[in-house]
């Protein structure tokens, strides 16, 4: 244990009064050239971080820089990635960095009588060695014929990352290192509307399902694992054997872990958070078999890369610490309650699906890591959806509502697919990208009318972009780490612990008291009439 | 005209003292079975809206009144209905509620030498006959295969909603009026790679194209028609006429209306903004293609019998309102900036996309009706996800998170489809709205832990609910004009135009000027140089 470290509160730090006392820098009269060539910071591969229509200035980056110098941020990372306890509520290490790779040299984590970062590998190795199989044909279903499709079942951590990766690669080709894919869908609510959509038109003989459950018994995954039987047992198909279609992602003490009813268990453990999980096994055996191992592999180089490039303490030269420490003046100085992620490819139309997970889960807290009610704000709502799309739909209030909403773009400088072509003009890429930029001065700098003061922009809305060459799986991975670090960083400045989520739990009891018949539970009982007695 | 109508701002009125004086009522103290059951308000059909945990007592609710009677709600609801000019900003009428049927008994609306009501009436025999056509086989494709898949292309409004109500009807049967179903995908980004996705194992032969624009001339629309026609044209698939596979929703004085490449038109016009064109031709076409004319009549009627209801003025009896009046409460009373969309039905997954703009590009602005600026908040931003996928996600923030969340749950009685099965005592579909009562409670009363303060949980989260006893066409119809009009009531409220966009058009803008080199603006430019110079 690093004794070094101090866990304070951000209000009781000598930073945070500095930082309060700063006043924003205005976008809107101070965005020119200049300040958006100097406000690039590169972070892995071709990826980087713009930050010039973002309302800082000197002032402001010094005075962030010394609150993620008082807090430590760095050292605090730099002690998970050695295996302390930072999950402190559940007392476990957080370890998801290691599942793409060893950050710090020669540091190896021990957990369990094992090294985790060996464990991690073998698992890798398994992955491979399964995946391999069943693209090949050595792997077939029980009526003998190949594997077309694969079907996860897993809610949370367990389906939003893995989906979102998923959907934002089905264009890669051959250059990418995938010469096949097989067909993915995701099975996660409990209401058995979404398997009867999930189910619909599969070819049972030809299907593979990936049971994703760290614990082995989240009530929605084996709820829905029993329709899938179901559906088998009543397909008629002879022979078809169900044991030979499942395989599960859990951790090696779970009940799914040695479950005769399935054909293959792939690792995780405690210290991979469902949120951080896209990396592990829960991301990676999905992805190999829809994609291969090499594209999988590529993945985890990308966020790997980027894990590295986040050990820099100084925030100019950090594209994730200066994204975190920005979004800290965003939502406790200027006060914004909530930011939104726009991602300029269609590809990525399910991330902000996950970072909403992701950050809200993380960082939606009142208490510190010690359980002490905080005297500020934590983690903001975040919502989204691809641009341009969003242009036509919740960009209105963006412009010209009464709050500001501050704004994460994310474009590439080139599509992921190889259609496109040229229509008044320019191709649909150029325009797309046309867009994005025009977004980005339009919200920084706005518009006068005042003739027409309904047609008025007042600027000054605050955004940044991430930027990439192609949303190639390496760069993928890399903008999966960007977040996942950006909200542990974010997490330090405000002492909380980023790795729990005990919010869920009383939820999940009180269902359970309903299922059982609300045990004299009025309210409980009411509802549950008003959800059951027909009109 | 309704001279009797005066339009002020919200914060001109007497009632809005009264109500900034109103203490919230305090849900976890005076939550009860009583008052769960006295806080239902039936709507149109099974619907019904309940509001026990939302912080309002008898004495906001006289208040919330008195405001949407001083504001004269019902009033303008009624000079809309009757073709007032009530797009000010646009001189445009406000026709959507007529595209489904005549609120107002024997009040015929004139516009541009046309009575509207018969107009649309006429595109719906219009409608009726040629999805007939189509589904019968009738009509087919260029090489004489039965059409089997419809892609509609539109953006916005001519996406979100449709695409939504589409969704929301996967799992319909012959009990709802279903006898066949259709293949539906939509095309909407300007991204390349959303076409790439779309038309990925397409039977071009079989698919019939739907292109949605009302003005006929939107950028990314016409982009991807460009793009499906170059993919007809590359097909190599003789005696392929593209023109045999394209109709076109628009104005009837659009380019598109006369357009020699397209199959048939079918009309709209001004008067139906695009988020609220879901019932007209926009919605109308692509939902009879692919489930018949009976459903998409189901869904009219549903919206019909919701906007009749709509026209109660006692706040108590009607949910709408009561819905409007107490968001109006939690904005700019308790200043919550924020609301969550919650449905407990996976078939409602992209409900909170579509209500996303209809909210926000509604009521996101910052002038009144005439244009000066406010100096109250308006429209807040909406979000969500389907439960119980959400419970493992970003509800951790909404039960922990040092912000308040209001939520607004949807939930049935029924599943939409036939798959369900027993599995540790209950159905999934029990779980679901186990899931969704314990939620409710949960938000509403919390739990204290003064040992284990990170699993405490305040309570006083406000939520209300919807609820139907099964997500049928007609329910779905209800559901939408419910929102539709509680969005149309607050903006009465605020004394905004909630039926114009101008928020969207900078970008428009901006977005040419890039594609024409920039005109030497330098922030335009530097910014397109990032998102093209390869690192």
């Amino acid at each position: 244990m690093d004794c070094s470290l101090k866990y304070n509160d951000m209000d009781k730090t000598k930073a945070y009064g500095r930082l309060m006392g700063c006043k924003p820098f205005d976008v809107r009269k101070g965005l020119s050239p200049s300040r958006i060539e100097n406000s690039t910071i590169e972070e892995a591969g071709s990826l980087s971080f713009n930050y010039a229509s973002l309302p800082v200035d000197d002032e402001i980056l010094d005075a962030l820089q010394a609150l993620a110098d008082e807090q430590q941020l760095i050292g605090k990372y730099k002690a998970l990635l050695s295996g302390e306890i930072m999950n402190v509520g559940e007392k476990r290490l957080v370890l998801h960095q290691l599942t793409r790779g060893r950050v710090l040299e020669g540091v190896s984590v021990m957990a369990d009588g094992v090294e985790k970062g060996a464990f991690y590998e073998k698992e890798l190795s398994r992955i491979k060695e399964f995946s391999d199989k069943v693209r090949s044909g050595e792997i077939k279903g029980s009526t003998g014929k190949e594997i077309t499709t694969v079907v996860q079942i897993g809610i949370g951590g367990s389906d939003l990352g893995p989906r979102a990766l998923c959907y934002a690669l089905n264009l890669i080709g051959e250059a990418d290192g995938c010469t096949k894919k097989l067909n993915a869908r995701f099975l996660s609510n409990v209401d058995p509307d979404d398997a009867a959509n999930v189910m619909e038109g599969l070819d049972l003989e030809r299907t593979l399902f990936i049971l994703v459950s760290k614990s082995g018994t989240t009530q929605e995954t084996l709820a829905n694992r029993d329709l899938v039987f179901k559906v088998m047992r009543d397909s008629g198909i002879a022979n078809l054997v169900s044991e030979k279609h499942v395989v599960a992602v859990t951790s090696n003490t779970s009940p799914l872990a040695s479950d005769s009813s399935i054909l293959e268990a792939f690792y995780m453990d405690d210290y991979i958070g469902g949120r951080y999980s896209s990396t592990s096994a829960v991301g990676g055996v999905v992805l190999s078999l829809v994609y291969g191992f090499d594209v999988f592999r590529q993945l985890l180089d990308g966020a790997h890369a980027e894990d590295v490039v986040a050990l820099e303490s100084n925030v100019r030269k950090n594209g994730v610490l200066m994204d975190a420490m920005i979004g800290v003046f965003l939502r406790n100085v200027l006060g914004y309650p909530y930011s939104a992620v726009l991602p300029y490819s269609q590809e990525l139309y399910r991330i902000p699906a996950h970072l909403q997970q992701l950050d809200m889960e993380s960082n939606g807290k009142h208490v510190n890591r010690n359980g002490e009610r905080l005297s500020y704000k934590t983690g903001p709502v975040i919502f989204g959806e691809p641009g341009t799309n969003g242009q036509h739909s919740f960009y209105q209030l963006l412009h010209q509502g009464t709050d500001i909403v501050p704004m994460q773009f994310i474009g590439f400088r080139e599509a992921q697919g190889d259609l496109d072509s040229v229509s008044g003009g320019s191709t649909s890429h150029e325009k797309l990208n046309a867009n994005l930029v025009a977004q980005m001065v339009a919200f920084a700098c706005g518009k006068d009318d005042e003739e027409n003061p309904n047609k008025a922009f007042d600027g000054n809305r605050p955004s940044s972009v991430l930027v990439a060459d192609r949303l190639t799986p390496f760069a993928l991975g890399s903008i999966l780490a960007h977040f996942e670090n950006k909200v542990m960083f974010q997490g330090f400045v405000w002492n909380i612990n980023s790795f729990d989520q005990e919010g869920v739990q009383l939820g999940k009891i009180l269902a359970k008291k309903v299922l059982a018949g609300c045990e004299g539970d009025g309210n409980l009982e009411k509802y549950s009439q008003l959800l059951t007695k027909k009109v």
